[in-house]
């Protein structure tokens, strides 16, 4: 995958309504005018959202003009997952020093309850 | 994690130079100077990727003026897997679907390999 796609896909993810978009198409193909609906914007509004997604490979359109349901294309998806994959460890790591610090404040806290008996 | 974070993280996500930083980090800490030398790029320019990437809370920087030397934060990294995460099975399906169509190709062949004979 070249870098202009994942570029183009986290672009396109930065935005709220857009992600909502997929999240609706995760549940099925929509027209414009199903995915207007629940996020109270016009349909020129709705349109724009989904050029950006399309271009980003996220979504492909029907081809009858009138309806051009949109469908979820979870390819570039799985290379956003692919890349993030890669940072997997250092999340990781940092949940495991939380768990030493937090198993050494309660080591501490049982030996003070200890003392004051 | 709020939209907003979302937002902000896939933004700084969108950009080969940011990724290149985030990546040359994984490796350990850098300073500005240390981060310029690969990409070939003037320290204000590095500077301005930098500032995107610790608003995004990707990176954090040492309090030393001089140095402040960058270092990964993995947190919002951690949020991009767990949204992408969401939407798993839809690439796995189409591989799923892929799967069947090859091997329905591979049954064609073997039936009219069969009939040449």
């Amino acid at each position: 995958m070249s870098p202009d796609r994942l570029d183009r896909t986290f672009a396109a993810l930065a935005d709220p309504t857009r992600r909502g978009i997929l999240a609706r198409l995760a549940s099925g193909d929509a027209t414009v005018t199903e995915l207007a609906e629940p996020f109270a914007m016009s349909l020129p509004a709705v349109s724009k959202h989904l050029k950006v997604l399309e271009r980003a490979g996220l979504i492909a359109r029907g081809h009858k003009a009138q309806w051009r349901p949109s469908r979820l294309e979870a390819g570039p998806l799985k290379d956003v997952a692919e890349w993030v994959d890669d940072y997997r460890k250092f999340w990781e790591e940092s949940l495991d020093r939380l768990e030493v610090y937090l198993r050494h404040l309660q080591a501490r806290e049982k030996k003070r309850a200890r003392r004051k008996k």
